[in-house]
């Protein structure tokens, strides 16, 4: 079994990115499963292009993107991607497409396949607030996660995938007012438990 | 050199107090100085009597008072505790005390006489979130917070005080929507560190 | 040309529903187009039975469905619809179904064909504010939208829909503590020009 | 009767300040009392020197200060004003005083006089979101608020006075996200309310 997770880049304006500091921090095994970590680039296109090439290498079962989702407080499960971009900021290459389908022949929307509601129940028996999430946004993480589900529907058909949210990460925030964030070592630790939650399922 | 630090009883509902939580799990000693550990009742009166007694019991230096602020997403170091009781729910013996002075002999406020702004700088220093808050609210937080400052001015002089909220801990969120929370790690090292940025100023 | 706005019975505690007190105040024609209101019950199923029927019977050009979101504090224009129910409480009939499809032959999702970006611009053009979502929820509301989107997609070819979530309106808030609201005058004048916003593009 | 409201000028890259549109568009007159309204520079001391002139000049019974509170949804009776400036941002002439105290002679922190529960309780039978703060702030706003007080204590013993803040209007925050505003009517009948509720005590 082998399960591929991505984070992202940094963009506006930010010096990290807490979706690939945790996934840095992650373990290379969790439950015999072997973890491949990779980080995606915040561009529209590449970032999609990148993960097929990493799919088509690596040949994972599960692949698990992850992303920074600024003002949340818990880990998001996310259960649908739409298929639609519209950025309200530049990505890392200057790209801002507007009101775009992101595949002409994709379905409207994709649901996730992977156990979203045992995944956030597992992450919250470990003390970890968690939660579902209806929307992925219309940036660059929807964007892959759809993109992923796409190449499931077309190409990869037994593979499983989804998407996940995390909070800012402390440091991120000191200087910021009123907005949440959680510790690397939490984040981390709900990846983890994310993971265990779908591995459990098989 | 001698600190005591106080946390609170569980209220409104909820099974426990992040505050007091997070103190058991401070180490009995920080740079030399004693650090002694005590539970108030969340309590109007009741409360500043057991304060009161602990002081002259235990003679201390500091006195650092931690309470529970539903809702906040950092450490917050409060600045200032004014004179007035004025609570919207029960305490936990029934009291709701109305637009009531705590000692008609107080002044308006008072200030802490820690130093408020290098304790948020030394909690930041480790990567937890904190800032200073100029309310600790009208209900038993604020009444601790003045009664300590009331204690200070009226008869132990020499005595440095002041009042921390913490948010939520992860586990009293975990049923919450769009709530705050933090994990008592971080609380716990947030005071921790609040403590040495005190005693660094001696 | 014949404009049907719906709204919602109260639910969830609530004694009023903003968005049926707020279409009650448009006025009947606007533009020349003749506006019809009606009030659907908050129920899964029996919703979407009673909007087909009100469809089926008036013949309008354009259908907007208005519901409440609580905790926003913008007019919502919703871009797209799920194939979802997933309740977190029960619907006015005891009803709360998890994870079900609305239509098992319908598409995973279902994107407003209205102008929503017009409609959101001619709202702020008058002070009001706005927004577009991109997430109606997984309860009734988003019941309603996809329903409408799937009536369209299957049977009303050329009726345009889509769904728009009000505010809070101010007297639903007076106890309640730092949630966001808007007063009927406001709710009212966002659907008027919403609707402004639809016919100017035909 | 005479009562005295005064407004300040836009600050922090605003355009306009809510607090002084809103008292620009109260009556003349409201209950038989004379109203009188002046607009005060966001600066410190500078906005004192010219609330003592027009307490001096105009003579009034009643002394209404309002300002703007960016993020809050509801109109914010304020209960007491602190004796310290701790600016975060420059005022309109660039001060920016760090952990000052206002006057040295002035109390840590003075109640308003003004019928603080009354006032809310008018402003809400009116279905106006209202509510009592416990913190002006350490900026201009409290620093005037501090400023009335003491200038009651010590110099114009007979004077009522008080301070409210007034969320965002609608059109200052049609391009942020996720910030509660209120419509200048909205607001101005909240501050209308708010004197009847003063006036009614009397």
């Amino acid at each position: 079994m082998k399960v591929l997770v991505t984070g992202f880049e940094p963009f506006n304006g930010e010096t990290i990115n807490p979706s690939f500091e945790a996934i840095k921090m992650l373990p290379d095994e969790v439950e015999g499963a072997k973890i491949i970590k990779a980080k995606l680039p915040t561009v529209f296109r590449k970032s999609l292009c990148e993960l097929e090439e990493l799919i088509s290498k690596e040949n994972p079962d599960i692949v698990i993107c992850v992303g920074q989702a600024a003002g949340r407080s818990k880990i998001s499960i996310e259960r649908v991607a739409i298929n639609i971009d519209d950025a309200e900021i530049n990505d890392n290459e200057g790209n801002k497409p507007k009101d775009e389908k992101i595949f002409v022949d994709g379905e409207n929307a994709y649901f996730s396949n992977l156990p979203i509601k045992l995944m956030v129940k597992t992450i919250k028996e470990h003390n970890i607030p968690a939660e579902i999430s209806n929307s992925a946004g219309t940036y660059v993480c929807n964007h892959v996660f759809y993109g992923l589900m796409y190449l499931i529907d077309k190409k990869f058909k037994n593979l499983k995938g989804g998407f996940i949210h995390v909070p800012f990460s402390h440091n991120q925030v000191l200087e910021k007012k009123n907005v949440p964030s959680m510790s690397l070592e939490d984040i981390t630790n709900g990846l983890f438990y994310a993971i265990k939650g779908v591995l459990s399922e098989k």
